[in-house]
C-alpha cells in the first residue's frame, strides 16, 4: 500500500493512493494512523487536489555516509570501515513538492538520492532476523548537502543539516522488496545519479542493527541508506526529481532563500 | 526563575522552583506551558516528592565540539576553524536522577560537563543583537561520549547520540549572565573538570548566529556549547555531577545497560 500524507482545506490527513497515471491518482482517507491498525474510511479525494506534505513526521532522521563504493571513490573517500552515520534534523524536513531553499553559506549544493526506510515501532538492539518486523515502508529521499561546508566544518550538522535539506516522498510503499530496486535523480530532466540499492555496502539490515546498538528508534523515524554515484550541483532554479523502481517520484524545485 | 519539569502520581508538570538547601526546595506548579505567558498556580509540592524530568523537551540538541582550547588539545586535536556542530537526538535525553545506561559497543565511556542554552521562540538567522532575546534560559549538561566509538567512526551519531548520552537539568535558569560561570565535573564526589564559560572559543552569541544560519531552532531546542578540560572515564557504578555556577547539580549514576 502506498500512504501519503496530505493537507486540503487547512486538514492535515493521511491517504492510501489508489489508481494509475498522472490524472487519475486518488487518496483513500485514512481513519486513525498509519502506524497502527486503521480503517480506510473509502472518502476519496484526487491527488490533483490536494499539497503533499511529508509522508512521515520523524522524531529523528539517521543517515549513512559512503555506502556505496562508486559514490565514496568520486568524491575521494574511502569505504569506511564502520558506517558513517549522522543525523539530519527535523526542521531539515520537507515534502514532494516542497522548494528545497539555497543556504546563504554555500556555493555548492549537491543532490544525494537515497532510499528511505520509515520505522514502524519503537524498538533498540533488533537483531538482523527481525529487522523487516520494524519497517513499516520505504519512501524517496534527497540527502541535500552542502558539499562546500562539509569540506570545511568536520561535523555535519550544517552541511547537511539546514533548513530544507531534506526532502522526503512522495508517499511510503509499505509493501516493496528493497533488495535489488534502481535508484536515481535527474535535474531538469537529465538524469545525474543512476544505481542499484543492491549495490549498497551495507544492507538495510546491517544498518538498523548498528544504529538500534545504540539507540532506540520510534514509529516514524526514518534511516537514509547512503547515495550512488553521480551527485552534483544544484543551481537555483533547477528541478530535481528522486525515483526509486516500486515507490515513485520525490521532485523539489531550488529556491533563493527568501 | 527556575523552572522544573517534573513528574508526581503519574501527571507531568513545569515548576517554578523556591526556597532553599536542599529540604527546603519547593516547586510551584505552573499553569500552561513556560514558553508562553503562564502564571504560577500557588499550589506548591516539596521538590523532594517528585521525579525530576528533562526540563525541555527539545526537538533537537545542537552540541558544539572542542569550544575550549585546553580542552581540545588534551585529545590532540587543534583549535577549529569553524565550530564543530553536531546533533544529539531526542531519544538521548533524559533528567537529573535518570541513569546513563553504559552502551554495549563501548569500553571508554566519557563525562563532559557543558553549559546548555535553551531557546525560548522559533528563530532563525538570528543577528548577534538579537540572540538575547531568543534564549529562554540555561541549564547543565553532560555530553556522555563513547570516546573509543568518537574516534572509530568519522560522525558521531552513536558515540554521542546513544540512548541516555545527554542529561539535562535539573532545572532552567532563566536570569543568569552565563558569560563568566565555574563549570564543574565530579566523579563520586571527586573533581575532574573545571572550567570558566569565559574560556569558551566561540561565544554563545557567535554559537547562535552560526546555527541559525543553517537551520530553524524551535522553542525548547538546545545548545550544548562545549567542554572544558578534565574529561575523563565513567565506569558502571559511578555517580557524575555537573554543576554550574548560578544553575545547580545535574547528578546522573551510571548503570549496566539492561
Amino acid at each position: 500500500m502506498r500512504i501519503a500524507r496530505f493537507s486540503i482545506d487547512g486538514n492535515v490527513a493521511f491517504g492510501a493512493v489508489e489508481g494509475e497515471g498522472p490524472d487519475g491518482l486518488v487518496l483513500d482517507i485514512i481513519k486513525g494512523i498509519p502506524y497502527a491498525e486503521f480503517e480506510l474510511s473509502g472518502t476519496k479525494v484526487p491527488l490533483s487536489k490536494v499539497r503533499l506534505l511529508p509522508p512521515v513526521l520523524p522524531n529523528k532522521v539517521v543517515a549513512i555516509g559512503r555506502n556505496y563504493a562508486e559514490h565514496a571513490k568520486e568524491l575521494g573517500n574511502e569505504v569506511p570501515d564502520v558506517p558513517v552515520a549522522f543525523f539530519k534534523p527535523t526542521t531539515s524536513v520537507i515534502g514532494s513538492g516542497d522548494a528545497i531553499e539555497y543556504p546563504s553559506f554555500s556555493n555548492e549544493l549537491h543532490h544525494e538520492a537515497e532510499l528511505a526506510v520509515v520505522i514502524g515501532r519503537m524498538c533498540r538492539e533488533v537483531p538482523r532476523e527481525r529487522v523487516k518486523d520494524v519497517i513499516f515502508g520505504y519512501t524517496c529521499a534527497n540527502d541535500v548537502t552542502a558539499r562546500d561546508a562539509q569540506k570545511r566544518e568536520k561535523q555535519w550538522a550544517r552541511a547537511k543539516g539546514f533548513d530544507t535539506s531534506c526532502p522526503l516522498g512522495p508517499w511510503v510503499e509499505t509493501d516493496l522488496d528493497p533488495h535489488d530496486l534502481t535508484i536515481q535523480a535527474t535535474v531538469n530532466g537529465e538524469q545525474r545519479q543512476l544505481g542499484r540499492t543492491s549495490d549498497m555496502i551495507r544492507s538495510i539490515e546491517d544498518l538498523v542493527v548498528h544504529i538500534t546498538e545504540a539507540m532506540t528508534l520510534l514509529p516514524g523515524d526514518v534511516i537514509l541508506t547512503g547515495t550512488p554515484a553521480g551527485v552534483g550541483p544544484l543551481h537555483v532554479g533547477d528541478e530535481v526529481a528522486v525515483t526509486i523502481e516500486g515507490i515513485g517520484t520525490l521532485t523539489n524545485k531550488v529556491i533563493k532563500r527568501g
